[in-house]
C-alpha cells in the first residue's frame, strides 16, 4: 500500500483506495451480518456449480472483486455469530479483534526477526510473559504464538521427544530418532485430540505410538487405567516419552485429572503437555478457574484464543516451562538471527516456531484485554460454562431427547430419541437431523460420536446466546426428528 | 459480531461498534500510511522498557484499546510499504488483500469442514485446481493452503518420506519409522531454506539426514555435484527419499536446475519438492516464467502468496501432483469427517492439511487475481526481477561497492567496500551498515551471508519502488559506511 504507483494502472493501491476498500468490504459485511437466515442453505454440489475461476487480463478492479467476493463468498458463508450456530468449536469473534485485523494486516508485520516487527516483537513477548502468569509458570517468556492448537500440540510432543533422547544423550535434532522405537509410547485418553495421532506420525513414531487411555463415565482421563497402562509399559519395557492430558475435549469439554496426571508422571520423571486449547479460557474465569488447578504442573501447554477467547482465526500459543527446554530446537540462519544479533540481546523469536514468517496475531487478545478488562472477558467466558448446565438440565426434561453426558465446559452432548423408535435406526436418524437442518440453513448443530454413540452436540460458545436461543434450536431439533422419522 | 449482546456492558459487539472500530483502525493506518519515516528507530531496550501490560477488571471499551494499540504498536511498526524498506522476503500488500481480510475475519470461516466454511470449502478446492493448472499439473484438486511456505515443505517432506516408506511396504503413519534410519538421505543445496533441517529434525530423521549438494557460483545446485552425492549415496549404502530443489533461494533468489534435478531423481524413483516459495510468483510472470520449466515434473510444490504475489500473511499453499498419495497422511474424526459425510461427498480439507482449525486465505489470492487480472499481477511481479537488473548494473559501476552476485530474482547482494580498507574489516562494517540504519529509522536492508562473504541484501519486491529510490538508498549506504569507517 502506497500513494506511489508507478506500475498499477489508476490509483487502486492509493491510500484513496485503501478506504474506499475498507469502508466497501465493511458495508457488505454489514449487510451480510444482518442476513436472517445461519445459512442459505446451498449443498455443496450447487455451490460447485455457482462458482468458477476466469481471472482476466486486465482484471476488474477493487470494487468488481469486492462485489464478486461479496456474492459468491459472503452471501454463501455460515453466520458464526449466528444463535444457531453451535456445531463446532468456532466462535463468533470480538469487534475488537476485527479491529486489531485491520493493524495487523495492515501493518503485515512478519514475527520471524524483530526488524520486520519491532513494537510487536516485544508485546509478543510480554503477552506470553502475562499467559505465563496465568498459568503460573515461573516468570520468563518461553513461549510462542502459533497457527492453532494442532501445532502447538505438535510443539508440546516434539519438545518432549527431543528432551527424552537428550537425557540419555542423544540429539534427535542432530542424528534423528535412533533405538526401538517402537518401544517408545505416548499417553492420551482416549477422547485426546485426533493432532496427538497425526502429529506422532509427522513426527516418525506413528499412530503405534500412542496409547489410549481409558475414560470415566465425564470422558475425562481414568487415573486407574492411566497407572495401569504405565504399569504395563514397563512391563513391556516400553518407555513413555510424554502424557498428553486435555483441559477441554472437542467434544465433552471433559478436563483430565491434571494434578493427579502430573504427579504419576513426576515418578517416572514423564513429560506432561496439556492440550488446554478450549479449556485454557478457564484461565481468564472468576467462577470456573479451579477446574485447571494443576495446569502449571504441566512441561508445556496448548491454548487457544480463537476458541473461547472469541478471536479470530488464526490466534494460538504454545507455553513451555522450562526455557531451556528450547535449546533443542534451535537454529541460526545468517539473514534472520546471526551472531552479532543475538550477541546484541536482539529478540529472536523464529528459534521458538516451527514457523518462519508468522502474524502478529498476538495483538488481537492484548488489544481483547485491553478492551474488556479481566472482568468482562471472565464473564463472557463463564456464560458459556453456565448456559450449557441450564440446556443440559433442559434436555434431559423433555421426553423426546436424551442427555448423553453433563456438560462439563460449554458444549452439551444429547439425541433425539423418538419415543416409539427402534433404537437400531436412532444413529441415523440423528445424523439426518443435523444435515436436515444446515439443509434449510436454519441451524448447524454439531453430529459426533461419545463413546459410539451417534449424538449431537451443542457447542454453546457464543455469550449472546440465551436458553431462550436453545430452546428454539432443540424445538426445530425435535420438529425435524419426528419429521424424518414419520417419514 | 451481533447486534444481540445480554453480557457485554453497553454495545460494544454491536454492528454500530463493529463500523465503529473499523473506521477508527482505518484512519489510525491512513495517518501511519502517511508517516514519512520508515521506522521511529526505537532500540529494543526502549521498547522493553516503553511496552507494559496491565489489563484493568472492567476494560477500556474498543475505543481507547484501539488508541494504545496504535501509540504502542502501530506507531513503532516497520512500514513495509517504504521504498527503503527491502531487507527481507516481506511484502507490501495490495489493497485487495486488505480488503479481502476484512471478509475474512468478519465470517471467521474455518477450514476444517465444509459445515464451517461453504462457499470458501469450495473456492479454495477450485483456486488450487487453478494453481495447478499454472504449474502444469494434471487436473484435479489434491493440494492446500498453508500458513506458509515451511509448512508447505513439511508437507511435501512428510509425503515424500511417507511415500518412500510405503513402497517398501512400511507405514510410517502406522508404525512409525523403522530400519536404518541414519542410511535415509534428503540431498538438497547449501544454499536451500532452513526449514529443510528444521523439518527433518521435526520428522525425527534429524539433520543428519540432509546432505548438502554444492552451488555454482550463482547459488543454485550444481548438477555435477548431485550427480557425485547421488553416486555417494549409493557407495555409502545409502538411500535418498527426497531431493528438495529451490525455486528462489532466500538470499540470492537462485532458481536450481529444476528439469534435470527431476530427470536425475526419476532415474531412481526419488521423490524431488520444490520449494518455489519465492520463485512461484513466476507462474504468472509473462517475461520470466520460462525460469521455472520443470516445475510440473515435481512431486510437490510450495508456493508463498505473501511473498512476490503481495499479499498479506499468512498466504502460502502446498500443491502434491499425485492426489493418491494424500492417503498416506488422512484421519478420520467423528465430529469433522465422518464415514456419513464422506459417502455423500462433502469435501474434506482437513484431511490434507497439518492444521485443523484453519483462515481463509485463498480468498487473498482469488480476489488479488479478480482485481488485478493476470496481466497486471504479471507487470508487479516482473518488475521487481528487472529492476534488480538495474540495480546491479548501478552497483556494479560504484566505486565503492561491490556486486557480490548477479541477481536472478528481485534481490541484489552487493557490499559497501572502503577503498583504503583493511579487508578484514569489512564484515562486521558491513553489519554495522545495516544496524545503523534500521537505528536511524531511514532504511531496512538485509545483512547476510553468501559464500562466507558478510553482505548486504536488497529484496526488491516492492513494485512502487524505482531506481531513483534504490539510488537514493545505496547513497545513504555509502555514507553510512564511510561515517563508520573514518570513526
Amino acid at each position: 500500500m502506497s500513494d506511489l504507483n508507478p506500475i498499477l494502472s489508476g490509483s487502486a493501491q492509493s491510500i484513496a483506495a485503501y478506504q474506499e476498500a475498507i469502508e466497501q468490504s465493511t458495508q457488505a459485511v454489514v449487510q451480510w451480518l444482518k442476513q436472517p437466515e445461519m445459512y442459505q442453505g446451498k449443498t455443496v454440489a450447487e455451490l460447485r456449480e455457482r462458482i468458477n475461476l476466469e481471472f482476466t487480463s486486465q482484471g476488474l478492479g477493487n470494487q468488481a472483486a469486492i462485489e464478486r467476493a461479496v456474492e459468491y463468498f459472503l452471501k454463501d458463508s455460515l453466520l458464526v455469530h449466528h444463535p444457531q450456530c453451535v456445531a463446532h468449536l468456532h466462535c463468533p469473534s470480538l469487534v475488537i479483534s476485527q479491529a486489531a485485523e485491520v493493524l495487523i494486516n495492515a501493518t503485515n508485520q512478519s514475527m520471524d526477526s524483530w526488524d520486520q516487527s519491532p513494537s510487536a516483537t516485544i508485546i509478543e513477548m510480554k503477552l506470553i510473559a502475562w499467559l505465563r502468569e496465568q498459568v503460573g509458570y515461573p516468570a520468563g517468556d518461553a513461549g510462542v504464538f502459533t497457527s492453532g492448537g494442532t501445532q502447538s500440540n505438535l510443539m508440546g510432543l516434539m519438545l518432549a521427544r527431543d528432551a527424552f533422547f537428550a537425557k540419555r544423550g542423544h540429539s534427535v535434532q542432530q542424528h534423528g530418532l535412533t533405538g526401538a522405537l517402537s518401544k517408545i509410547k505416548v499417553l492420551c485418553s482416549e477422547n485426546a485430540h485426533f493432532s496427538v495421532q497425526k502429529n506422532m506420525a509427522l513426527m516418525g513414531l506413528g499412530y503405534q505410538a500412542v496409547t489410549l487411555v481409558k475414560t470415566d463415565e465425564f470422558s475425562r482421563m481414568d487415573i486407574s487405567d492411566l497407572q495401569q497402562k504405565l504399569a504395563d509399559a514397563k512391563a513391556n519395557g516400553e518407555q513413555v516419552m510424554a502424557i498428553v492430558a486435555t483441559a477441554g475435549t472437542t467434544d465433552a469439554g471433559a478436563i483430565d485429572p491434571l494434578g493427579e496426571i502430573a504427579a504419576l508422571a513426576a515418578e517416572q520423571q514423564i513429560w506432561v503437555h496439556v492440550d488446554a486449547a478450549w479449556g485454557g479460557a478457564l484461565l481468564l474465569s472468576e467462577k470456573y478457574r479451579h477446574f485447571l488447578d494443576g495446569l502449571e504442573l504441566a512441561d508445556s501447554v496448548t491454548l487457544d484464543f480463537h476458541k473461547q477467547f472469541f478471536q479470530t482465526i488464526s490466534c494460538g500459543a504454545f507455553l513451555l516451562k522450562d526455557a531451556r527446554h528450547y535449546q533443542l530446537m534451535r537454529y541460526q540462519a545468517a539473514y534472520l538471527n546471526s551472531d552479532f544479533d543475538e550477541e546484541q540481546g536482539v529478540p529472536n523469536l523464529v528459534s521458538k516456531s516451527l514457523q518462519t514468517t508468522r502474524r502478529f496475531d498476538a495483538l488481537k487478545l492484548w488489544m481483547g484485554l485491553e478492551a474488556l478488562g479481566k472482568k468482562q472477558y471472565a464473564e463472557i467466558i463463564d456464560n458459556g460454562v453456565t448456559l450449557a448446565q441450564q440446556v443440559a438440565q433442559f434436555v434431559s426434561e423433555q421426553p423426546q431427547l436424551e442427555l448423553v453426558m453433563q456438560p462439563q465446559l460449554a458444549s452439551v452432548l444429547f439425541r433425539f430419541r423418538p419415543q416409539n423408535g427402534d433404537l437400531a435406526g436412532v444413529a441415523l436418524l440423528n445424523q439426518r437431523i443435523g444435515d436436515a437442518l444446515l439443509a434449510s440453513g436454519s441451524a448447524n448443530v454439531g453430529v459426533t460420536e461419545a463413546d459410539g454413540v451417534t449424538c449431537l452436540k451443542l457447542t454453546l460458545l457464543n455469550p449472546t446466546v440465551s436458553l431462550a436461543d436453545v430452546k428454539v434450536l432443540l424445538a426445530s431439533v425435535v420438529a425435524c426428528g419426528e419429521q424424518l422419522h414419520n417419514a
